[in-house]
């Protein structure tokens, strides 16, 4: 089944191993006009790329996108942009003592299965690798977004039981920020700091969780019953590998609220304003029956823990004999996936909203 | 937006508003050869249908489904399946006092700003009446789910504060739960029935959590990116009304675990078993990349409290003057809506499962 | 597989066999606003109805469209449009004598060997009757283009070896035949009412050829490779029952055509004109790379005779049996399937046209 | 709008301009297990290859396909297989002399308006350019159809006024054809060769017609009212660069024939043969109500006269004044499309058919 391309009008298909040579995405539906570069590109690269801070992977991948098509004179042409990434540090050897052996919380046991082929070489499709495609296309949608007037941010909210104070209307509010792929480990707490370094000492991985944001988006995003808004974030949020959980606005919290402090009353924002239907609590998280009411988009994406850790795990072969996988020396993974998660959060955000900003032309006569 | 369909091979596509006259699904692309009936559907209609308790809204509806299309000698023939239901009960009078009046949660906003029309009357096609078709839809995927080994359930896991103290291992070796639609109101603890009813004294609504639960599903179920099975069931939970939060497995516990507690070890289940790759524990929730992993799949789904409270709130009209609402005298509306979406969760995971099992046909030679 | 839906924008579902007690359907994705009634649709059903004249099927429908859902006051809401239509005259006992064998021509053979399920009854999803939903959500499609000063137009082309002397640029311009669903056999010349009395005294069918014409479209409907205008078009007509072949513009002829005769040279139409360029011929039909270029539209599609026949036909019995089939005294059908297939080509026509239009905003910021 | 997809199940995907450093198609959906290598696809790509012969256009590709990803140990995973090809060849400076002209025939005008983009560099998205990519894709479907006993076959069937003395019965029947995509020039006769001597010389070009041909196919593949499979295939052909016109069977013959001759009578094989019901004539081409009924598949596609010529053509600049076109010396182009589109036809039918195959799993219990 078909299943590397998300969202409808604005489309976006995904190809590549996490060892193979390249990997890309081809934008389809992205409207003509946008004058947008590679540089742009790298820009927001730069944020998902591991090897940056010793609590991401060690692994260190260039990323310089190459565009390949659907641009002209700087500008798109409506014709499909196709955005390609060099894997340059794709050590798959390091794999080969472990190449018979399923290993916990990864994906080769359901893609052996499914398929019929074990690829012992890293995630393969499963690999997070895949995400640079999202958020190279995330630049693409965070700048038609921006051209509208919108923006989108994502952050880390929490890593283990420790939640960040980060305050998320102060966040968006900051222009600067706009274009730089939201801030990840610059902005990390000193206890934050501590724990990644304990658990990364122990050999052993953490959870973690995502907080999105938008700017006040224009009232009319998302359609009726299956096209809802919330459900298309939750589709997008939901396909990024680890991603256990999404919420928007109060979220779980909701089922503890009662109904007159759970709804967001309609109050006059000022006199002049046209969409002058603001409300002074946003419980909801910007949507009403699945459509954007004019109000932030925010809400949260929680990740598990990282899959490969260091220390020794009992599991089976391919061929079902009981057997310990003990990751070889120097294999390289981010103890927390939430940290590096966090601008390919923001990349689908950005991919969800430009598509129902598009969607949404032609609702009315 | 055409977004009234929901799923790729087993696709449902509903019609009708809360009010209208009669509200249907159209179920394309189920397999030929399912023997099922009006009354089987019936049966499954029943326990999401309102006015059968005092804690749910005391709308009665008669729900008898009419089959009109697709089955011929009692089995499916591969044609779409169209199922309308009468709304025998629709009072739309009663909604004349305030029809030029926006209401806190609900979506009459939303839609006015969106398709510059306001039908005043309950929720048109954002009420929850939609969801009977849901239902209905999913009584015939429950049975060829059935048919290949698979149960579904769903139950109320809390309301307010209060968690059931259900056991889901449990529940769904209940043979006789199959294909009645699973447990509502009748089994709710004396908590929650002193709960529901001090809020509905108090003319406020609140909030709950529905889990969902299956037996062990076969494994590949689920696509690599962007088709993973989580993120069609989020995308499914999130389009019923009032879904505000969804998690697989540990969910948003998750971001407090370690990799060594959350990993699911592969053990060897028995001598003989083909399928020999279990694990003892199943943190993920049943699938491993997105793709199911031959465990249970199960999670929660949170929902806001009911936006119709009988309280007074402040709102604005439908041109933006200040202005108070009070829902008429005898609006029928359920303190909870979460139990009322039990089903509702169970038919939604059904017509995913069902989907998946058609899409995995030729994965591989 | 789902395969009941037509069009991505606005999007149709159909439903209903031909002898179940009602047909209907589904309309996602019209825009929210246009005025529309049972009425304007019921003069659509007119035009493609049995029972009209002795050259078309005695079949006899009332064909009284009932709309279930998608208006409020008199307009759509956005919400889907629901129409069903009563089959009030199918008659299933006449079929009974011959509900073993295979009819040539005819669908029961395949329907039987894909769905393991043999309805002797009529045609079943392959019927002809199908396309009165076609019919139905074509008079939405045609009011929604002709309020975008768009009409389409489709007639009778050849009957046999007879071409008619239809003038396709006067008819176009006939503003009265916008509403009313294109000219049939009202206008037949003698020759074709000669041809088909002979027809059908002999008890055979013939085939015959439907022309469509639109008048002067938008530059820039359809989209590029996949998307192009003439492939929707020649999707949507290939779809209709006996259709057979499909032209646009010099269609065939273009193979026996020089390029210097076939390219329409570029030319100024006036000083005033914006849209200024305009060709004085229109060898390609309306489209140049897929895509509208102001020009109208037009083309052809074959039929091949109808396959139901009085004479004798040698075939098969359901389990292989050699045998004759005859079809029973009173059995109803068109000499000439291609006559009540002309607002069928126009409704898809429409159908395709409205879709286009709706996908072709935000081609650029 | 995104349009640069084909198929359901095995999609393709496919990106870059005529004039850009490369071009490529994703395909997503192929089953895992295929053994399959770029040698094979690059024989496919010669037949299609400009530059072979004297009268197809003197540009030269080399069109070495380079397989990027999807390919493990020579046999597809599952994952998407991105193919990519080089424009080694690609001369854009000769397109500066007249890069503000529009040309007949030509998209330029069409995008020019859709997009506000001109770019004169070659047919961008609309050159036969693109087609490349569906035969290196077509490479990996017929490769996919001879494991399950299907060959497909295309050829040339006309040009200008003479009709090839083909025999497609026989044709298909040479099993050495099956991987070595379709024939082309190699057997052109004496007569259409000195025809398309002679438009050469006088700077002009001419239309054609190709033929294809499937071996006898599976009962079952396509679906009923929208899915069928004619409805599929001329949208596939009808989306190649050029076509104008598509027929299935006896296409627009059958307008003139009756339905006692058009019949496909039932008849027995012979005792032993499962699939029992064949038939002594085809003229229906292989499916009945849309649905492949076991005999081979077989139509035509039409193609317009190359748009580009010698000759000197009235056209307007892009600002709307009048201007005379004479394309540059040197300038390379097809003087019949139709020659080099016999392996895209070929390609498009096997794209297709793959699909249907994967799609018809499921259609019963």
């Amino acid at each position: 089944m078909a299943s590397n391309s998300f969202g409808e009008i604005f489309r976006i298909t995904t190809w590549g191993e996490s060892h193979g040579k390249e990997i890309g995405v081809v934008i389809d539906g992205c409207p003509a006009g946008l004058e947008i570069s590679e540089d742009e590109i790298n820009v927001a690269l730069i944020a998902r790329a591991p090897g940056r801070t010793s609590y991401t992977s060690p692994r260190r991948e260039e990323d310089n996108a190459k565009i390949l098509s659907g641009i002209f004179n700087k500008k798109t042409t409506g014709a499909p942009i196709c955005i390609v990434i060099k894997n340059s540090d794709a050590d798959s050897s390091k794999y080969e003592s472990i190449s018979n052996l399923l290993r916990p919380g990864h994906a080769n046991f359901t893609y052996l299965e499914k398929y019929k082929i074990f690829d012992y070489r890293g995630g393969g499709r499963a690999s997070a690798r895949e995400t640079a495609c999202r958020v190279a296309a995330g630049a693409v949608a965070k700048k038609l977004l921006y051209l509208q007037g919108i923006k989108t941010q994502a952050y880390l909210f929490q890593v283990g039981n420790i939640r960040t104070n980060v305050l998320k209307d102060s966040m968006i509010q900051n222009d600067s920020m706009t274009q730089k792929n939201s801030i990840t480990q610059e902005v990390l707490m000193p206890e934050i700091l501590t724990l990644l370094n304990d658990i990364k000492n122990a050999g052993d991985s953490i959870g973690g969780v995502v907080e999105f944001i938008t700017t006040a988006l224009p009232v009319g995003l998302g359609d009726p019953v299956y096209g809802k808004l919330p459900a298309k974030l939750a589709s997008a949020m939901m396909s990024i590998p680890g991603a256990k959980g999404f919420e928007i606005g109060e979220g779980f919290n909701s089922a503890d609220m009662l109904g007159s402090q759970y709804n967001d009353n309609f109050t006059k924002v000022n006199e002049d304003n046209d969409a002058s239907n603001g409300a002074q609590s946003n419980h909801c998280g910007g949507t009403l029956g699945g459509i954007s009411n004019g109000m932030p988009i925010y809400g949260k994406v929680a990740f598990k823990p990282t899959s490969s850790i260091a220390l020794v795990q009992n599991t089976l072969t391919t061929t079902g004999e009981a057997a310990t996988l003990k990751l070889p020396e120097g294999s390289r993974h981010d103890p927390c996936i939430a940290i590096r998660s966090v601008p390919v959060v923001d990349a689908m955000l950005a991919i969800v909203l430009i598509d129902c900003l598009l969607l949404n032309k032609g609702a009315y006569l």
